[in-house]
């Protein structure tokens, strides 16, 4: 399999470089980064070199269509939709690992992102890339719209708790945390390590794009309207995101419950892992891999239900998953070259 | 003024040391530890060395009687509870920075934390160091629990709320971050750097001592009885604690409102500081330094109020506050001895 | 090929246990804990759930010797002296991660590591395990004397420039920096967060262990008599070492003179990566992989050489080139297993 | 004393306003930003609201004449020695954080800069503010060239022992280790976190413009020629500069004979503290204070020298010896308003 990746400059791209480099079916063909095009990979990034010694190339639709088998988008926000489309009509699979197409509803992107959507037959071709949860859609799809790295920590925590009927979804509240490496390589004030380092804080502070992708789909795989309160933070570390979720409990459960309940929904799903009562996950646990653990604690005395859910924001929440999509949509192991332990200590 | 600090080897104490060694009003008499008496306080702590080169000292309630005029207690929960009565009795002034004396009702204590509780009479002494909701009583007090480090920020956060009728208590969710020198000097797995680095997680799910703290003084300042859900949540960083607060608003008020509310309440207290709309607390901000800031964010999409408030964990969250107290109780301006500026990057 | 581990607790043993989980060639059958025997190594590493779910057992040679095919002692120095003779009487293959083995004089163990030395019959008996030096000896080794952390990055990178004769070694300066890990699991107040967090010191000056294990390398694979200063650092860093080395030029070369020597020495060895001029070695680039970067640079303003080198302590400095070492002994590819891509960012 | 700072959005600027806005004899008076002039402070750095709330104002030569009594460059090289002539001229008091006056030879500016050097006599009139080795010059100057942060700790480290005679200067190799604040606050791939984290590496190898300021007060305090081997590394942290160095002794002295010779070189200079015999300095131990802590260790064994020295890059590397050249110049206390005790931990 002939893979492209567009955006291979990124901390995303590279990553999908990581994992492709060593999965036995895939092979880089090209990598494309108009920014720093002509350079050679290891220029941007010297742990590459022995491994992957490309060049980096220059967007160029015609070339990628005779070279590749599948291309990914690990580019912001608002490149994806541009390209897309020209590659879908020539038949190209792809997986989009921005926000691009998401959202089915193009005022909601406007709105949360900012700019102009793509068109709304583009949005409906998306399949939404929630491995665990869609898979027999994503083997058919021809377009991919792999989740955000919150969402994927948020929705597989909440949604077996919204769709068994275990919380009331008239008050969810997520607090989420993140490394830094979720903003991207693009050198700014708010990602200096002077900046982040010994440092804790909330951002984006009810304007998270995120918030209306975790709304939809709720809705869509829970079967509920939910409105959501989501405040992500940044804490003092490069990967990682753990989503701590609260809401009120729908009737008397015990934690013991909820978790034979979570096991049982994600029976036999290889990369997500329940913990053992009064266990909680946490973010170097699954450092490295495309591991989601989750844990639940209810509580009798407030009658509310706290869902904890870690994974590694580059892997199971951006490139990793990116892979397990691509291998749904080739019909491979869905765990083909991502069955690497985490990284621990 | 003499000093005693019980306790003088772990963080907190050596920060009552760093505060107290630059008050100009105190006179650090006597270190005490006792697992390290007989050492140099600078064999603990190198950094004190032309600062502060006492040797620590072992219990000596005796001695202590003769030679200080205040007593802190920087010890583990457990301890203070032993030692207050008989300096009490003496009619020594004591600052206990433990968990020891900040439930009134001893069987809470013996619930949360597993340990048997003072005696009922010393219980009702104790006067709640939280300095800017309390400061008549304290000013009167012979013993003062100070405060926990979460309460500190919680309360200080969630008061505002409540007395102002702006949010419904019957819902509260407080997800609390904090660095690891709250877990003490003591070695242990849990607080190891390689641990803790690159790490986020929650611990004492459900069970976090701080929890009944929190609710007996909201319903005490804030005379509203509220069932709390706080999760404590370990992230990589030596000082700070972050409270992000999460409950549905009571009435349709707006961000700014809710800010010129904050404002007035806290009108005149030099060490709370009302963030800016649009901006919210980051824990460097207040780094080494006394403050706790507080931003608000009312979602009109949700009907929701999100509270963020951030301190020092060491600081306000213990020996800043504790000296603040000690202010109070002995006449001085409050902020005397504390005017450090936060330390910025 | 079945693996056994003792200390499969600590954190050489862990990583152990994360490589040879996914090596093909290796079955882990049995993990060894004196002091955590009978529990479950998910309980002490929670992130092996579904991937390694074994208990661990206790010492038993007996069992031991039925069961594997080659004992790795990742324990802490004076564990595998005392354990070793017995199982190589019986003809089991053993890989020392620890000290024990690596000095050939049993005064200069004493001396050094102030405990008393393996019999001179066993000590003559290892083999030292710096794959790329020692090869041959290694494939047909009973006992391999695995390389200590420091030495792995000192020896590989200063090597070439004796064996070249490109330094004099009449004064060779090795400064190393070290992430904490290397410290092992044992909690102790110096690899605590808080200690470690925003802080950079020397340690073990000019008594550190692992200065006579440099000497006598640089004497057997280098042919020269050198009297090494090595001052080792802690980094607030969990993995990685660097080691920054200084000497004077024996000739007039040049930076590029000495990259193509090291790139001979070097060549057809997959783990050793020169690079190119004017670039060095991060301790990043090389995160939870094998490889060792080296960079040179020869100053010709001053006269001298420095030469950089950097590994990850707990894969290249201990549990990687362990199994590099077993890979050798069983005649496998010498990268079974290693493959992985450096963790970046 | 009405202060003004140029550059005062960097951190180094922003350090100099931590400093004077508690100092008993200062008043921030012109806090100037050409870059984000009209701008409030509060908005770069919102940790200074309620503590300096002006607006940053642009570069107005009359202005300053008029407003200031001391001007502080905060600035990046090149900027100083373009403006700071016409203040002199005025006969206004300056002090350079940058790098722009303190080689009094343009030549080697030029090479080490990459950039044009300040006119020769305005080079000749730059007192050099090494506090502890410079006072008297430093009392009667009218412009100081502030030291660098890696030279500060590196000559209070080494000139001890070249003018002592303890050395033989014909080696000598300082490896110096620094957290990443030194580069200042704009955005570089370089210096992000997720860059910099969990990472150690060399920069600048060979070719750091710190090297000549080093070899010329070697020269200039110690009377001897001295080529100096200089590598800086950065560690992952925020503040914090440690020097080891690295040279044959020059005669049999003992580590103690070494320690009281430094001792009586510092007596009286109250920042600088020479550590007790075993014991070396680490960077948290002066952590945001004026101190440099120096160790030394003299081998027997190797007849080698090594000196450790630490500081904490934005105070005694920067901004800190700033106001102590100011309290010199202004005829205060050495050490008013830079009594603070280092942040531990």
């Amino acid at each position: 399999m002939k893979i492209g990746i567009v955006g291979a400059n990124g901390y995303s791209g590279a990553e999908l470089i990581r994992l492709l480099a060593r999965h036995p079916k895939a092979e880089l063909e090209m990598l494309i980064s108009h920014r720093t095009k002509g350079t050679m990979l290891t220029a941007q990034y010297p742990h590459f070199q022995h491994i992957a010694e490309a060049e980096l190339e220059d967007m160029a639709p015609d070339e990628i269509l005779n070279r590749v088998d599948v291309l990914f988008f690990a580019t912001p926000s608002g490149v994806a939709k541009d390209w897309i489309p020209c590659f879908l009509e020539k038949g190209l699979k792809c997986i989009d690992l921005s926000g691009d197409f998401r959202l089915d509803n193009g005022e909601a992107y406007r709105r949360w992102y900012r700019r102009e959507p793509a068109a709304q037959n583009y949005l409906d071709k998306a399949v939404y890339g929630l491995s665990e949860m869609n898979a027999f859609r994503i083997k058919y799809a021809q377009l991919i719209a792999n989740p955000g790295c919150f969402p994927t920590a948020a929705l597989l925590g909440v949604l077996p708790a919204i769709s068994g009927g275990l919380i009331d979804p008239s008050f969810i509240a997520i607090d989420g945390k993140t490394g830094v490496s979720g903003a991207g390589r693009n050198p700014s004030l708010g990602n200096l390590f002077a900046e982040v380092n010994e440092n804790t804080g909330a951002y984006k502070v009810g304007i998270h794009q995120h918030t209306p992708e975790i709304e939809r789909f709720i809705k869509e795989f829970g079967e509920q309207e939910a409105k959501v309160t989501f405040i992500p933070h940044l804490v003092p570390m490069t990967r990682g995101i753990l989503c701590t979720i609260y809401a009120p409990l729908a009737k008397k459960v015990t934690t013991e419950e909820v978790r034979q309940y979570y096991k049982e929904v994600y029976k036999g799903r290889k990369f997500v892992r329940i913990k053992p009562a009064g266990s909680f996950p946490s973010t170097k646990e699954v450092y490295a891999s495309n591991y989601c653990d989750i844990g639940v604690y209810a509580d009798e005395r407030t009658g509310r239900l706290t869902i904890i859910s870690a994974i590694d924001n580059l892997v199971k929440g951006a490139s990793g998953q990116a892979v397990q999509n691509m291998n749904l949509l080739f019909g491979l192991a869905e765990h083909e070259g991502l069955d690497a332990v985490p990284v621990y200590p």
